[in-house]
């Protein structure tokens, strides 16, 4: 186990109508701006609730709606130019990861003098951030108790990650009952987004970490017993609570307590849903297990562990490799029973843009830390995704 | 699932040396109050590493040793005259759960203008408190990342909770291997301590609860794989590494969040362990498998569940009373193979004084929430201890 720090301050309020308290919280700030995605939540009626929840907590606040999927420094530049003149001192993001992410990258560059995709590019760290606070609607990014952000730049179709402290964000409302009016395939491609968590943690070649391991293990159990039935039964509450809650715990990195994550699917999956129309969690469930099959000898045993723990794949039968690949296996079967795509075809992207991919991804260095992933092990692992 | 609000606050720095680096946490307060028990601390080098820390960093101090197990009130009561003449603004304890939580009771004690004991007997509820940050000896109590405290009052031989948000610690330093000088019979306490923490949650009336179900699971797993190992080897780093982090975890409160939990077990063991000179873990020890056997037709499926999942015994026999009853079993196999004892004749504990403590014990109403348990029941509890 790693020396590391465990700090997480975002304050959870979990359940069955929570998202009308939204105003007791946000109420001692002076200014909100109110941040979202189309049209959806006013018609489920959640834009609604949320603001009358402000407005009977006295609270003022400014609106931008509009971010997309893979949300676009575009709007970010935009909500910052809003921000400074509001005044606004408290974002408050009602949505999914898109619209999470949107809000942090607002908070970070609200107060910085330069263009806030310096934070994205490693050309500088952020020193301060306005709050967040979230309203979630969908159970996949983690972002509501995350201290990351993913913002794409249209020129040169550019999807990069930032990382700081600042941007976990205060609070977080997570009603299961507000994921109801998603389409399955939504509902499933967060459920694989989830599991991605999960897995980039769990993979690792730090040794002698069984809490986390176990803890692991046991929040991929129940995503793999709830995943489906919350994708097959859109009002089933019990299911969506596992799945959000999961959601959350996937990402606030508790999971990651004393172990290098890997991180390499990830960022192959931002290259292919950088360029094509692919949603963030069915790029994984095609780029994970062609990732598992291209590293798992670098820790069969751990691949054992995999199948065996989480899929309950007999380990009697005693070939590793054997039990290995089944587990990885099981996955690809169960991300397909969801009704995701396990292939690049599936998803329409075709093999002519394979070698741009490979060479985008790794041109500031290699991918990962389970095994190093260099351009030809980038293309490698897209060539086993096709 | 029930509906939940989960926010912890305390930063948690783990791993080796870390102990050096509290100036660096502390050095934004003015003046820190030095809190502590005997003279292990000193012996052992940390007293003076940490006020080396301190001094580094340019952190004023003041001192107050001398917290016994079952931190007492009449300490506290001296800590809050010090912290008001000194104008301490953190206190700093270092030592395990009982330094904790004395320096928790001091700091809300210090601005309130009656007596804290108020807060242990419901007569009131702290509205502010000092911060208090940790450098832990001792995995076992959870103090270090939870909002409870205990203290005991000597007259009437009181031993009584409190628990509020203003009492997570800020900050908190885990090593490991501050634990390596702890006699091996005190860290067997510690790990039942732990395990005492997870059970009092996963025993719930709480239906639909898969996930926290399965962090508890986890968490036991790694207690019933590395508490032994702890034991029988005072410098295993990795088996105290576990330990300690799942202590923490034990307690944070994750592994109750949208379940009703239990502690029926510990209020009983408080009455034992305020009348009579016994550890709270080997307290615990005793007095949980009596509660199991006490109480486990009330959901013979969750004890199964305990049964088949955390101990492994095998469900195909299909006598789902025989399953329950070889898993409490198994767990108090586990506390007597650590060297604890798992009855209350091996710690010197007659029948004589069952129906005072059963009495004291339900006083202010029943106990616990998987079962109710009225005066009858803890003095049944305690007659299947004896």
């Amino acid at each position: 186990m790693n020396n590391f720090i465990f700090s997480n301050p975002t304050k959870i309020i979990f359940g069955k109508g929570v998202e009308n308290e939204v105003g007791n919280e946000a109420k001692k700030y002076r200014k909100v701006l109110l941040h979202y995605g189309g049209g959806s939540i006013k018609s489920s009626g959640l834009y609604e609730r949320v603001v009358q929840s402000l407005q009977a907590a006295g609270v003022a606040f400014v609106e931008l709606g509009g971010v997309k999927p893979n949300p676009l420094l575009s709007l970010v530049h935009e909500g910052i130019q809003l921000c400074r003149a509001q005044a606004v001192d408290l974002i408050l993001a009602v949505g999914g990861g898109s619209v999470i992410d949107s809000a942090k990258a607002i908070a970070m560059g609200v107060p910085y003098q330069g263009d806030v995709w310096d934070f994205f590019t490693n050309k500088g760290r952020p020193q301060e951030a306005l709050p967040v606070g979230v309203v979630l609607t969908i159970a996949a990014a983690g972002s509501e108790s995350s201290d990351s952000t993913v913002i794409t730049r249209s020129e040169g179709l550019l999807k990069r990650p930032c990382s700081s402290a600042l941007i976990y964000p205060r609070f977080a409302f997570l009603n299961p009952e507000l994921t109801y009016t998603l389409p399955p395939y939504q509902t499933a491609c967060g459920v694989a987004d989830i599991t991605a968590h999960i897995i980039e943690r769990y993979f690792t070649k730090t040794p002698q970490v069984d809490l986390t391991d176990r803890l692991c293990e046991a929040t991929l159990k129940t995503m793999v017993n709830f995943g489906p039935r919350a994708v097959a039964n859109p009002t089933d509450y019990e299911a969506h609570a596992e799945v959000m809650w999961a959601g959350c715990i996937a990402h606030n990195n508790l999971l990651g307590c004393g172990r290098v994550s890997d991180w390499g699917s990830h960022m192959i999956e931002h290259e292919i849903s950088g360029i094509y129309d692919v949603a963030h969690g069915a790029g994984l469930a095609v780029v994970i297990p062609a990732w598992m099959k291209h590293v798992y000898r670098e820790d069969l045993n751990r691949f054992v562990q995999f199948a065996v723990r989480v899929w309950g794949v007999d380990y009697a039968f005693g070939d590793s490799e054997r039990i290995a690949l089944e587990g990885i296996e099981r996955l690809k079967q169960f991300y397909h029973a969801i009704g995701l795509p396990v292939s690049l075809h599936e998803m329409n992207v075709a093999d002519d843009r394979l070698e741009e991919m490979a060479r985008k991804a790794t041109q500031n260095g290699s991918l990962g830390n389970f095994k190093k992933l260099y351009e030809q092990d980038v293309l490698k692992i897209l060539q086993l995704a096709l």
